[in-house]
């Protein structure tokens, strides 16, 4: 077939093609890593810096492969706010590792479709082993594991997991769907409301119930259960319960079990998101907040944050497996095979949202065979350790103080309003974007019950105690010339608006 | 810091170590795509072959590299169904490129969690370039672009798309959701009705409006009308109609003018899935079928099916980005900043469900800039035309029928009913059995109109027309051998059965 053969000379997988530019593009990367600190941490381009240097339209012919990582280096690098540079301590770090590395090169590579068991036994196989893997690291009960009546599944998000289980417990209800509630705090991460909506809930029936400084900004099972009773007193019907072991702002953690001490009382579904938190539980000293998890019915944890994987990997699992599979079930002609209808084996495409999926169990496979227990779980005490160091040089000087006791990696704290400044908030603002327009560090704030607090997280994979020192002098070193300007300015106000 | 210095010894991102491993996966990689004809296509594994080879529990200590190098290869590789095989004819084919899987490398490398534009300026800039380029490709209206009302957004599966542009309509809307009706055919993805599910639409409301093999089992417009004018006399009110170019069972075409004129009469939200036909119209010879997307609100098309781009990468596109960002916008204060509140530039975790989200974009942009346009076109017409011949090869034997109109690259096909089998099932399925369990070819097969179908879909990356002669001489021979061994056996159902 000489004709054929000819307009088949364009093959985008050539093997020998594949290994000459992926080993250029490891040493691209691996320089990348070892230069990480060269480059500012937050990015400092402006909006549309990238449009004005890119053409409008995609080239008609090839471009050298040169080209294309010179613009990599060039273009892109400059618009990256580097996450993996040891100097970032903002929002929650996404931690990394040369084994979920390799992993999800893997994955990519055999690029299966996993809808079901057929379409690749490994990929339903190794995810089941790994979930279950995990499930013991984290001493979860039996029920959760596919020994007993539950199971875990890889989604990408935290959303998705919520999404799913919400679903779940929605389509088991037999209540029409305007009466249903659902409750959280006002620390409850902000796709929660976002979910409750998508799923149908109506924006009414959402409880974002408020938490005080007073009690660390954790739910208060008293309060639930006052808010619950007056719901049902209205004809409405408790539906879901979202406990977060470890917030978003400042990682305060519910208490699971006697949150689903009184949900089980209204045969409340309880998830519990532990999307930071709960990767510290690896660890016998950090296993107790979860304790009650057996009570609850899903649980979510995401090792893209703190075990090492990269994105997005969301860990879900759930105590009746049956439940999810009613939801979420679909079984088109063309799929069909007669081992899945044998029920012999688990379906993922039925646990999740979309059809395809990614064969991502291999990441985690790779990183607790790469590493074992033991190393993983000192990873999360060294990061909790330089955290109490940073604590410690917070407490140190009496400019600042600590705003709510710090439980894992994260430290809150602030610049005390001093010498006439009242307004602790435009004083830390200030502060904060000095500390980020430098580009040697990068940290970000919240607000909660009122107060503006900086957050330091301490656990991008680079760190090491010396950047945490090193950011520490800097913060204290920006705050003397803060002070310093403000005093020689006419107004104080002014100083602090200006920067 | 010399206590502190001990403790840090585990790093699990080595520049050097990570260099030495990425390369010798590069090479694993390149090796198993050199060789991935020697493997059969579809796993041949029995359910349950994994766990009882793998440990029950994570390993304490690490193990080393090579050994789990090696287990890839032993314990995993036997479970995959190769996807990328040149002889993968099932399902729709993933297809993949050089330039998507480093693309996807640096995605990997850099980490970015971009929920908004300052967490990595470059992922958001260059996802919307990107999307603007394809939009560019495929022609499609200005109101789809950025310099228009609209804009494109990457998600992961069309399924999400679908939910994203679902839940704008509904939010839109100022009717109670139990009245709410969403129409598509019975051809249309089997999971828009899982995620009309999910997104509250009361299952009696979800239309699936029957196709006949006389219309190619595409959706009439004439019925859409008829079907939603009695909705309207029942009180119902119509909200969303998803139209599809492509179908999975059979690349049926949903005439999508047509369709958008009835909908617009009924202000309903139109939204394209055009999943994996959709890559087809950046050739002007299949434009066409894109005919009339300026009527319709959302087109979403799924790079990983057809543009070379690897899982996941689902393109969506809106034409009034507004009303997406209404549905699904969050703004919790630990990500506010200045530059996001100001308006100027794109918060894409308000364009999905999720709140993290991966860069990737990088994978398209080397796609684009590594091939062409014109190599990419071509990619789609070699693939179409070894349809074309494969399509040839079914004629030219008069024991085989085409059953539906080729229309890209999938050809519908089956052994008809002969000397006095009258099952055309029970035979087609024998056959479908045998060709695939011999691991040299893997195909899959659909059910429409009642009928039983064999699906032939070409496509996969490293086929070539000899892969295609080959897979037809396969499926002739043993066909022959069935006809053979049930001329011999007592009765004629008793050798199909038996297969």
């Amino acid at each position: 077939m000489p004709k054929y053969e000819d307009s088949k000379e364009f093959n985008p997988l050539d093997p020998e093609e594949f290994r000459e530019k992926a080993h250029k593009v490891v040493d691209f990367i691996a320089d990348y890593y070892k230069n990480i600190e060269n480059y500012p941490v937050l990015s400092q381009v402006q909006p549309g810096y990238l449009k004005n240097r890119l053409p409008n339209e995609p080239p008609d012919t090839q471009e050298s492969f040169d080209t294309i990582l010179r613009d990599v280096h060039d273009l892109i690098i400059p618009g990256i706010t580097h996450w993996l540079s040891p100097n970032f301590f903002a929002f929650f770090p996404a931690t990394v590792s040369t084994a979920a590395f390799v992993g999800e090169m893997l994955c990519t590579c055999f690029n299966v479709v996993g809808f079901n068991w057929l379409s690749s036994p490994a990929a339903t196989e190794l995810e089941m082993v790994v979930m279950d893997w995990l499930a013991t690291m984290l001493c979860l009960p039996e029920s959760f594991m596919f020994s007993g009546s539950g199971g875990g599944v890889l989604q990408s998000t935290t959303s998705e997991s919520i999404l799913c289980t919400l679903v779940s417990a929605r389509d088991r209800s037999v209540d029409e769907i305007g009466k249903l509630v659902v409750y959280g705090s006002d620390q409850t991460h902000s796709m929660f409301k976002k979910v409750c909506k998508l799923a149908g809930i109506h924006p009414q029936n959402i409880r974002s119930l408020p938490t005080t400084i007073d009690d660390d900004f954790s739910l208060s099972p008293r309060l639930l259960r006052k808010v619950i009773e007056a719901d049902v007193a209205q004809g409405l019907v408790p539906l879901y319960l979202c406990v977060t072991m470890g917030t978003t702002s400042t990682t305060a953690i519910d208490p699971i079990k006697h949150l689903a001490d009184v949900a089980i009382d209204y045969g409340i579904w309880v998830h519990v998101d532990a999307a930071y938190a709960g990767s510290a539980c690896i660890c016998p000293e950090y296993r107790h907040f979860l304790d009650g998890i057996e009570l609850v019915d899903s649980l979510s944890l995401s090792p893209h944050k703190w075990l090492l994987a990269y994105l997005d990997c969301c860990c879900l699992w759930v105590k009746n497996r049956d439940l999810i599979r009613n939801a979420l079930s679909t079984n088109p002609e063309y799929l069909r095979n007669k081992i899945s209808e044998s029920d012999s084996v688990v379906s993922y495409k039925d646990w999740q949202l979309g059809t395809g999926r990614r064969f991502k169990s291999l990441r985690l496979w790779l990183i607790l065979r790469s590493y074992g227990v033991t190393n993983i779980q000192n990873h999360i005490r060294t990061d909790i350790q330089m955290a109490v160091a940073f604590e410690r040089l917070v407490q140190s000087d009496s400019r600042f103080e600590i705003m709510v006791p710090r439980q894992f990696s994260l430290v809150c704290f602030r610049l005390k309003p001093f010498d006439g400044f009242d307004s602790a908030e435009l004083l830390n603002k200030a502060l904060l974007e000095r500390v980020n327009s430098t580009g040697q560090v990068y940290m970000t704030h919240t607000v909660v019950g009122g107060l503006y607090i900086l957050r330091f997280a301490v656990g991008a994979t680079l760190t090491k105690e010396c950047h945490v020192v090193a950011a520490w002098e800097f913060i204290t070193k920006t705050t003397d010339a803060l002070i310093k300007e403000c005093g020689r300015s006419s107004t104080k106000s002014d100083c602090l608006s200006n920067t």
